[in-house]
């Protein structure tokens, strides 16, 4: 590995946050409250250490496949520190675990929090708060349909530019071109969703916060209560739209703007996504409704379709706590959080797609037992998908079970209870945000201990960058000097 | 499939069952119990039922491979539906759900009971329970060693006899002569466990009783608080010992009997294991030895060790109840629960052999990753594993998951809790007995309504059977006429 074209591009990314935070500190000024400082003291150290680094390697060579791995997982936890700065210095938030807790949750689109008042943050706080999100969702979207496919990650290669298709066929093989376009799909939707939930009675700041929480899947709300606390169901049904449209894969989105919209309708993946919405919320419904959990069938239909779509796509807003739902939604929920959004969204999780070919794959297996001799293709979108693909994977499968099962154990090791830990590493691993138990809907992760906090850290990055991203700099091999 | 051929061979081992049933009439009658005509009557249906069979069927064809399926998942279903007569027609068992359950739970070796005053059964009753593990383990032996590798069933092809290695090459690759040696070996176990424990200071009749459920990893006992009813360490100790041997490969044991005791330190199964056993034990014992769980570290060793084995190699036997022990051991176990015993042995679950393939597959995909056009190979037991066997591999453990996670989603949807609803999976699934929540140690299954029993009762002989065996029956193929 080439240490110093790693530490080059860490620098430009630090740069660009530091530009970025600039943002909050006008947001700050706007609203006349005091806490612009913080915000220009973080873009002030932001450009001496990437100013710096960007000057003293200005000549390093340029980025291989393999320095990839390094710059992405680094990348994120870099810049998710940097975004921590504010949170801290600003004495909002006073341990800096915490502020780095709040600021990676954010940059990874998780959501988690550990603030127990956020209606007591300052507005240039809770905008940066969200702003964390849309960033991270912006690199989300570049990350899936542009630099993983080039890493070969764990089925990704699907929407590798040169195979043909419904997803790559239309897209600028270039990452420069790429992230463009995808981009402007993101901004278009975000500025979309914004005058949505304008129309739809949010004020100006929490309609932006919110829009950049939703596009990125992130989750992070302005209430204590979440989406819950507006009490408005045409804030929610904006929502739940919203969430659904980002939990999508974006290139779909910007072939449907080109005026091809049918291809949500030939998408394999979209078509499976739905269903499994609608199927679950079904569900969910079939047992608060019996009971009359809420007065009206209508309300929990909303109410149902609102936790499937924000645990599915991996947002994690609420409006409702689903632990005191009856015990099938804890056990569904569960579920939809290892399933996560589709490839190609902002969402997190194993991903749509993946769970699709692992069906089909079972099945094939099965097939296969009966007719030892026979030969199979497993068909997704109209190609065979090769068996080394389908190896690929089964082994992002596993390597999640593995993490995840790590990770149960390790918390319960700490002493915490099954659920929490079960519950916390689902959500974080998964990038959702609520989990179970301590960690569930009503409650936030602020009483968690601090290395606690830092291991659902690792997890949020390992889940954000697909597993294989990060874990690969764990082989010795990764680190041998070229 | 030829169904003819089928339903001779279900004959055949309803024949074979009946003769078993003379046993247990012989205790009764021995201990001068009045139920010994139950046992007798029992007897009496099977000769007409599969004695009737096979005369009708006599000139049906032999079976070929795709009807061993059918033959292997109905063949455990009819014995443990005859094996159910006796509880039920004597009255011991009022509900035919439950001496259902119960039957099929012995003969899968899970040892999930629903008895709620074991102490109160007739010594003939206890005996049938003890000997329905027995009969079920043996088969299980037959099963993993020589039936399942001709039907190519995720990862036993390692023990398909063509194949050299050391597992294979010293048995007789025909299934009848596979079947004495292992039954030697098992009956061997079985009656020096027998001698140990009456050596430990049980009477002769418990000795006999736990020895079958040691041997077959079952793990129904003639005390209400199961083994820790002894109270006796000795009793403990040769259980420990017994679980561990029955939860090896008995291909094993047999190389050993011969004089070749070297190949378990050469094989990476039997290795594994111990140090699975070794670890789990220790960090287990980490978390109850600071809080002074028990009076004295020599017993908190003993009964971590007893629960990890007990556990590991699926036997479910208890001598504490370890819901109130710290939570690291209900996840420690639960994770344990899906692992299992080795291949070959009478254990249920994943099985070692599968999850050391699967954790060094993992490796391998990771390091693909960072060389894209490397050629790797895994090994294992000093054999390259082809990828097609890999898959295979993954396969299973992707269908073992997928079961897991439907019933647990079936079973909260009925409106159980998710950890009993988890528990209750893991452990019939995996054929272990006792689960966590409701159905916990030191409780059991009785109270659960009709329609789980019966769910259970599938998951037992769907695990039992390596899943493979029992879902292609799901396929519509799996039907079609020859």
């Amino acid at each position: 590995m080439n240490y110093r074209s790693v530490i080059k591009v860490l620098g430009f990314l630090l740069l660009v946050t530091s530009a970025c935070l600039v943002l909050p500190a006008l947001v700050s000024l706007a609203y006349r409250e005091t806490d612009w400082p913080y915000f220009l003291a973080a873009t002030g150290i932001g450009v001496l250490l990437g100013g710096g680094t960007l000057l003293v390697l200005r000549d390093a060579p340029d980025l291989r496949v393999r320095e990839g791995f390094a710059v992405v997982a680094f990348g994120w936890i870099c810049v998710g520190l940097l975004g921590a700065l504010p949170f801290w210095l600003s004495g909002q938030v006073p341990s800096f675990t915490d502020a780095a807790f709040e600021s990676i949750s954010g940059f990874t689109t998780t959501g988690a929090s550990i603030l127990t008042d956020i209606e007591g943050c300052s507005h240039g706080m809770l905008f940066w708060r969200a702003m964390t999100h849309w960033l991270g969702g912006m690199g989300i979207v570049l990350l899936a349909l542009a630099i993983l496919p080039l890493l070969g990650v764990g089925g990704m290669q699907l929407f590798r530019a040169e195979v043909p298709g419904p997803v790559a066929e239309r897209l600028t093989p270039r990452i420069r071109e790429t992230a463009k376009i995808l981009w402007g799909v993101y901004v278009l939707l975000t500025a979309a969703e914004i005058l949505a939930l304008l129309l739809a009675g949010m004020g100006l700041f929490d309609a932006v916060c919110h829009s950049f929480a939703t596009m990125a899947t992130g989750g992070f709300s302005n209430h204590n209560s979440s989406v819950g606390g507006y009490a408005s169901p045409a804030v929610e049904w904006v929502i739940i739209v919203f969430m659904f449209l980002a939990g999508a894969n974006f290139s779909l989105h910007f072939l449907a703007l080109k005026g091809k919209w049918r291809v949500y309708f030939r998408d394999e993946e979209f078509k499976f996504y739905g269903t499994i919405i609608l199927v679950c919320t079904s569900m969910i419904m079939a047992t608060l409704v019996p009971i009359h959990f809420y007065p009206h069938w209508g309300e929990a239909f909303r109410r149902s379709l609102f936790q499937v779509v924000s645990i599915l796509t991996t947002t994690g807003f609420g409006t409702a706590d689903y632990l005191i739902w009856p015990p099938l939604a804890h056990g569904l929920l569960l579920v939809l959080m290892a399933v996560g959004g589709c490839a190609g969204s902002t969402g997190g999780g194993i991903k749509v797609m993946r769970v699709l070919i692992l069906l089909k794959h079972a099945k094939l297996e099965l097939r296969k037992m009966l007719h030892p001799r026979g030969v199979f293709t497993l068909w997704f979108n109209g190609r065979a998908i090769s068996s080394s693909l389908q190896t690929n994977v089964l082994g992002f499968f596993l390597l999640y079970m593995m993490v995840y099962v790590g990770g149960v154990l390790i918390l319960t090791m700490g002493g915490r209870d099954l659920v929490t830990s079960v519950g916390a590493t689902a959500a974080t691993l998964g990038n959702i945000g609520p989990g179970l138990g301590l960690v569930g809907p009503a409650s936030n992760y602020s009483t968690l201990l601090d290395w606690e906090k830092w291991l659902l850290v690792m997890f949020m990055v390992i889940g954000r960058l697909e597993l294989f991203t990060v874990l690969v700099l764990f082989l010795p091999g990764a680190w041998r000097k070229s």
